[in-house]
């Protein structure tokens, strides 16, 4: 594996979420299952939130704390008949840089640093790193 | 801002495009003029990349090392005749976290670590982070 350090992230808030057992969590928040949960950002961010609106359709990036970064291939979704694939074809966590992506819609916001979203499959504490709206063309 | 140091990212490769000025890169792939460009990953992280083929839609993460992590509202698009908006209802990459999302598709494999993609807005030299596939009910 790589070792040479890169950039360093900035946390800038934390899930909080029903969901603490990885191993239980929906495998993608649309198979449905996933839970409401609050993304509660830290003061220093509040205002690169203040156009964020109950509707809009987000992508959370979070970084994965759990994963092994040092696996390169897996068997997907667990299921051991498949077989080994390289992680970058597939969902895995488990990945050199395991960062979440998370496509979600906003419930409510509240307070300012507080955003309510539906169909969150990160586990209660899933640090943070990033919000950006989802784009017609570019993400559909 | 935020300073308390969050975890270390890993550079599995980067990019090589004909594109090297970022006021000139479009700003979404989508809309046109963004060339082809090739990825090239580290050796270390070959296996990762093993099931990746051409004709693929992926997502390219990337570490948008020009950006500016303290900027939390900008002009979208740079227009100044637009108020200013918090950059995580932007696609800004000044943000606390730069990392770029593109969907790209894979033009070719080459000796296991280069990978040609079509319309890539990143500029030549932008650091890879990390390649998911595009699924389709989660991601449309």
């Amino acid at each position: 594996m790589v070792t040479e350090p890169g950039p360093t992230l900035t946390v800038i808030g934390h899930v909080e979420s029903p969901l603490t057992d990885p191993a239980l969590a929906p495998k993608q928040g649309r198979e449905g299952g996933a839970p409401e949960a609050w993304l509660v950002f830290r003061d220093s961010v509040r205002d690169a939130l203040g156009d964020l609106r109950a509707g809009d359709e987000i992508l959370v990036l979070t970084w994965l704390d759990r994963a092994d970064r040092s696996t390169l291939r897996v068997h997907p979704r667990d299921d051991p008949s498949r077989p080994l694939t390289g992680v970058f074809a597939t969902r895995s966590a488990d990945r050199p840089n395991p960062i979440g992506l998370h496509r979600v819609r906003i419930v409510a916001v509240a307070d300012g640093t507080r955003v309510l979203v539906r169909d969150l499959e990160a586990v209660h504490m899933t640090p943070i790193l990033d919000v950006k709206p989802v784009l017609g063309a570019d993400d559909a």
